[in-house]
């Protein structure tokens, strides 16, 4: 017998810029120009049928203009997307067109296509780099820092993927005045769970200004894509496998993503995150974390954002509640949810433990009285 | 505009030990008990068709009977296994059984296995740690350093993947003795290729016991056990992302894996590399890096372990050499190969560059030659 010790110890530096900022697609390609994609000569740009003609395109366009290899690899608009089969077309596609360790992925759009994108360059070749152009509010929100992808199965949302850190991630405000309503709507949920759980100040500065952001006002528009980055990378900074502080962000997505898929993806994921911040605000309030004051100040700006706050009708409570054990925070075969603390806190419940152990029952009422 | 900078630089350390020895399915459940599985209580074992029977079942005993939660995932033997399909089966049955992010992969059995198995790990819950428990001597030789994991796809072997980095590796050299002789040999293909590549003294070795090894002598199994995963480590220590200098233990894989693809798995995946790392001989031999003495030698070497070395004549040798380019070495449409020096060494072509352009019509020749 003996034993062989494999000595794999190391410094990994994974930082990234975002940047927040107007029409950045020229940006972007003066970025390769210079030095963000070294020797690499070859894009494979991922986008969704929407995105392309808006967006991708142009990219594509000023790539190939410049001498580059670059090619659009387009797959349907929508969450339904985000499955093993578009990842494995997309993968058969690039091989097919000769891509294989040289090249460099570009995501362009919204949170679907960055978290489908970031998963296929973190497993072409066993790992390629890539860049998030995202372009929608959702996306600058929620998939711009954490360098969390995945895939939906029909068993569970968002449980294979990895962690992979682009090189770089752009947020154009711009091409959120091209988002249909009901998109950017979506998109805001994120931003209030940021707010609900980490800055009050933030909150109040929502509820005042949300017709502002809808119009398309720069100086509010700015502020709100800076401080989400800013909210989310203190908590991932600081727990970047998920292990404890992290789980906070999951605030609204223990409930939302039963939803969502109960929905059969009728609800927008923000739309299905909105009704679950709502849920676990009653929860809260129910474990004496929040007054009714709070938690109807709470529903009232997810209706000013124009998001629904009730459970719809022909979602059956009963498949909703078993649902919620596919959660990823499920221990042991019991609920677990983040808790909220009145208006941008949450509760700790012990050494880096953000969820607590929610019995059945409870779950159930509060979900029975939505 | 503005640039927020997400600094994540950090010392990631995935260590881990590889136990060499006879009869470790009782040490690695001791291990679990004591350290190596942490709070986990949950454990998929992964396996296929033929190994259950032989080694798997024992340690799913071993668990259940002290109290942990255990599950076989089982799927049919052989290299055709490693696809999506696989994967995704495995996977879905574990979201089925409750599996969730608090579990350890264990996988049990040879290359194929423990190949899926670490990205299955890797990708499950965005990645559970897991130990392999190398049931072959290709796995021993090839599989336990590296943390190289993969699927084969329809267009190309080994693409789609992750770099993974199990807790521990067993390497039970009692599993030997029930391989297929034809397993066994095809496992040598590895241990010949590190020797080819890195030590004449194991060369040496190995043509002088090749008849105490395939006949079980401890101390000959132990020391090529051993010493595989020593020149496997001093490699891939040096470049653990395929850089540089790890592109010499794709010697003999350029040719080996396309003639594996193009036989459609009727050869076993050393069989092909033993054919490969002849074929690479010979172009070694043709740019003045071998005698023909030190071919003839390899080529000896390789039929004493009871490996071909000479292309099946059901090989469309037009189609093999067009299968050449699905390479991962491949850069802009030209084809690259690791040229061995001698017996013992290869050939360094510049800083950290071990692999070099060679036109498709020398590539033909040679392999019209075979």
């Amino acid at each position: 017998m003996s034993i062989f010790n494999v000595e794999l110890k190391k410094v990994v530096d994974d930082s990234y810029d975002i940047e927040v900022g107007y029409n950045l697609s020229d940006k972007l390609v003066e970025d390769i120009e210079t030095a963000l994609a070294g020797k690499i000569k070859k894009f494979a740009i991922i986008t969704d049928s929407v995105v392309k003609d808006l967006y991708a395109e142009k990219i594509y366009n000023s790539l190939i203009m410049r001498g580059y290899k670059a090619d659009l690899f387009v797959f349907p608009e929508g969450e339904k997307s985000k499955t093993r089969q578009t990842k494995a077309m997309i993968e058969d596609m690039m091989l097919d067109k000769g891509y294989r360790r040289d090249c460099m992925v570009i995501a362009v759009g919204g949170g679907v296509v960055t978290d489908i994108s970031g998963f296929i360059a973190g497993t072409f070749g066993r790992g390629v780099p890539f860049v998030n152009y995202a372009t929608t509010l959702l996306a600058a929100a929620d998939a711009s820092v954490g360098g969390k992808t995945a895939i939906d199965t029909p068993l569970a949302t968002n449980l294979i993927g990895i962690f992979n850190q682009p090189k770089k991630v752009y947020i154009d405000i711009e091409c959120w005045k091209t988002l249909p309503p009901r998109q950017l709507y979506s998109g805001m949920a994120e931003t209030i769970k940021h707010a609900a759980l980490a800055d009050a100040e933030m909150f109040d500065f929502l509820f005042e200004n949300m017709d502002k952001i809808y119009a398309g006002d720069r100086e509010a528009c700015e502020y709100i894509a800076a401080r989400n980055c800013e909210i989310k990378y203190n908590v991932v900074m600081k727990d970047e496998r998920e292990s404890g502080l992290r789980e906070i962000l999951n605030l609204g997505h223990t409930v939302g993503r039963a939803i969502e898929t109960c929905s059969d993806y009728r609800l927008l994921h923000g739309e299905a995150v909105a009704i679950g911040l709502v849920a676990q605000a009653k929860l809260s309030g129910k474990l004496g974390y929040m007054t009714d004051e709070e938690i109807t100040r709470l529903s009232a700006l997810i209706n000013k954002a124009n998001l629904p706050s009730a459970i719809p009708d022909y979602i059956d409570r009963e498949v909703l509640v078993k649902k919620l054990y596919t959660d990823k925070k499920v221990r042991d075969g019991k609920l677990r949810f983040v808790i909220e603390k009145g208006i941008g806190d949450v509760v700790c419940f012990g050494e880096n433990l953000y969820a607590t152990e929610i019995s059945e029952d409870i779950a159930r009422e509060i979900i029975m009285s939505m």
